[in-house]
């Protein structure tokens, strides 16, 4: 069986038919966008089947997809996707940012699935050309990008419960404005206690659609009950995981004075989220004096992959040695926490003036200037020169 | 937003619409059918958008689905189902079994996720309606029926992470054949240490598309190592909990020499099948003395819903007091189990010279008169007369 997936067609980019939209629409101007609900001329599709691999991915008009009612992604949840952005620079070109880490990623995932792997270059490459052919849609304004979205469906019309023979490769593109269009607005958590996002042994770590859908009630109960998103728990310790569906980054001075950012240890609960490395790598770097990021502690700063439970935030929150909590996540990049709800009792958390503390700050200008290129770093990727 | 959605139009079977289809299909032989691969001539549809409430249901050719890529079931696994049958009796009526069921599991799965529910009543109304109609698709054959899957999912386009603002019912209909073709055939299960299937405070007790896929992958690892199907645990005490897709029945001589049925209980891991629900209650009635059912003990006969870990089952095997281990559910009924792979060690679980043992052998013989009108029982709702 593995011998004969082997030799089956990979994902080819250089095979790619490219059909022009003949209906191309109008964009709409960027004030106007709201996140996820309006969509470029153009998508990309590439079908495969167990016998006879990867076909010819095809960009064509953005539309409909026809699926027969059996198809397994309707009944089974066989569905997996990606959000990654494409930025207009000053420089003329269009940019991605880090797209190796999705690709990684989106393989790891449909293989806990049992979906078709693929050649993660290629479809990288594809992505340049879709994103090319549509770069009218990209903003240009600060904050504004495309965001891009690979998804991945299981097609086989069938009601068995196995590896699904036919599979769906696509990918959408949607202009987006910033995550906050007025000004940072720090959200206030739930510290959830009633449902789980994830447990070991489960599916927490993969990007599957599946983690999603059972994640929406939590979040209209934590709303009902004044709170924005849910802070998602694990065991009877509570330790922190995830927040909505963004990781989770704490400060809090430590026992030695140090500043301290914390986020969870992968393991099997985490998704390991693109922004998340990406916080991490440009905080450690600049601990270890190999990059000097302006806002960072300029010493005493310290970067923690490790647990931390409820009961312990509570108690560094008590002794004022709670700094700040952030999501981090490619939508909104950082997201300030103010408020943490858990067990009845309001937990309040620093914010700066700005709505944001200095650490989410700091990052958050990093990592945009790389993704536009103001800083020339090799996570920010070239597809091209914007062709209109 | 309750009280909105309470004057909202609830689903109607009385306003359905039937165009019988200009193409009709000749129904496969029955001994060509494979589980769920064949469908039936028309499925049934019907619309839901949060503002309008549910629309006219639709009755009509079977046929694809056109969906925009960016709804919400590609993304985020919006979508659940039911599983149920209908028989052709010997007394020319279509019976469907327990549909009550179906429909209050269905209306609860799709709470969970935020999707609409419904009249339960009125949905199996409809599904009358499209069996008469596709009544030449029933095969009066013992052991065959027509399988009928009840599918939700949402078709909201939009990437947000949020409730569905549209959904969409549909039922399509597959012929099926016995579950063993060629006699009963015992499955060898792995206890599964790696993966779980449920948590506490997760989705394991609903008919989410979002339990399968993750599934899958597990499935195959079993496979490779000879076992057909997952028995899925809990815990470090590695409860038992489901077998493959099935529920889980075990029999053991208990500590007062009692014949004992053992299943874990509902709580918030396992599925409430309906075939679970028909099991225990036969059994109850049946050592109640309620109800005499051939082939269960004549004394001595304990129900429990209870408990087990695997320790304790390989206990009783070691003492000779571990009589049967099976699956039920309603594509096979029951399914039982000859040798369970634990911790690298094969436990030997007896089965009759059928394959079967006396308790599954039983039920089943009970549960499939009452599904064939054999035997006049409530739980045996007649649709109609079949028309051809």
């Amino acid at each position: 069986m593995t011998g004969e997936v082997i030799s089956l067609p990979d994902l080819d980019a250089s095979l790619v038919k490219i059909t022009n939209s003949a209906t191309p629409k109008t964009p709409l101007p960027p004030s106007k966008l709201v996140f996820g609900k309006t969509f470029t001329d153009h998508m990309l599709t590439v079908d495969w089947n167990s016998n006879t691999g990867w076909a010819e991915p095809k960009i064509e008009t953005y539309g409909p997809l026809s699926l027969d009612p059996s198809s397994v992604v309707f009944h089974y949840a066989f569905c997996l996707f990606e959000g990654m952005k494409a930025y207009r620079c000053e420089d003329g070109t269009i940019r991605l940012f880090r797209p190796d880490m999705n690709m990684h990623r989106m393989n790891r995932t449909a293989a806990r699935i049992a979906l078709p792997t693929f050649d993660g270059e290629q479809l990288t490459e594809l992505i340049k050309k879709l994103v090319l052919l549509d770069s009218r849609w990209i903003p240009g304004e600060p904050g504004y990008s495309l965001y891009i979205r690979p998804t991945l469906i299981g097609t086989q019309s069938a009601l068995g419960v196995h590896p699904s023979s036919d599979a769906k490769l696509f990918v959408i593109c949607s202009p987006v404005g910033p995550y906050y269009a007025t000004g940072f607005k720090p959200v206030s958590l739930q510290a959830t206690t009633k449902y789980v996002r994830a447990s070991r042994g489960g599916t927490g770590s993969y990007k599957l659609g599946a983690n999603y859908s059972p994640g929406v009630m939590p979040q209209l109960e934590a709303a009902k009950q004044g709170y924005a998103q849910n802070l998602w728990l694990h065991g009877p310790e509570h330790y922190l995981t995830e927040v909505g569906t963004m990781n989770l980054f704490v400060v809090i001075e430590n026992e030695k004075g140090q500043t301290e950012l914390i986020t969870p240890p992968l393991e099997d609960l985490i998704l390991p989220g693109v922004t998340r490395d990406s916080v991490l790598t440009i905080c450690r770097e600049h601990a270890a004096g190999q990059v000097q990021v302006e806002g960072l502690p300029s010493s005493d700063f310290v970067v923690s992959e490790k647990h931390m439970t409820m009961p312990q935030l509570v108690e560094y929150q008590k002794q004022g040695k709670l700094k700040e909590v952030f999501g981090s996540g490619t939508a909104a990049i950082v997201s300030a926490v103010n408020n943490i709800g858990y067990e009845g009792t309001d937990i309040p958390v620093p914010v700066g003036p700005s709505g944001l503390g200095n650490i989410a700050q700091a990052v958050l200008d990093r990592i945009q200037a790389i993704q536009t290129g103001k800083i020339d770093h090799p996570w920010s990727v070239i597809a091209g020169k914007a062709t209109n």
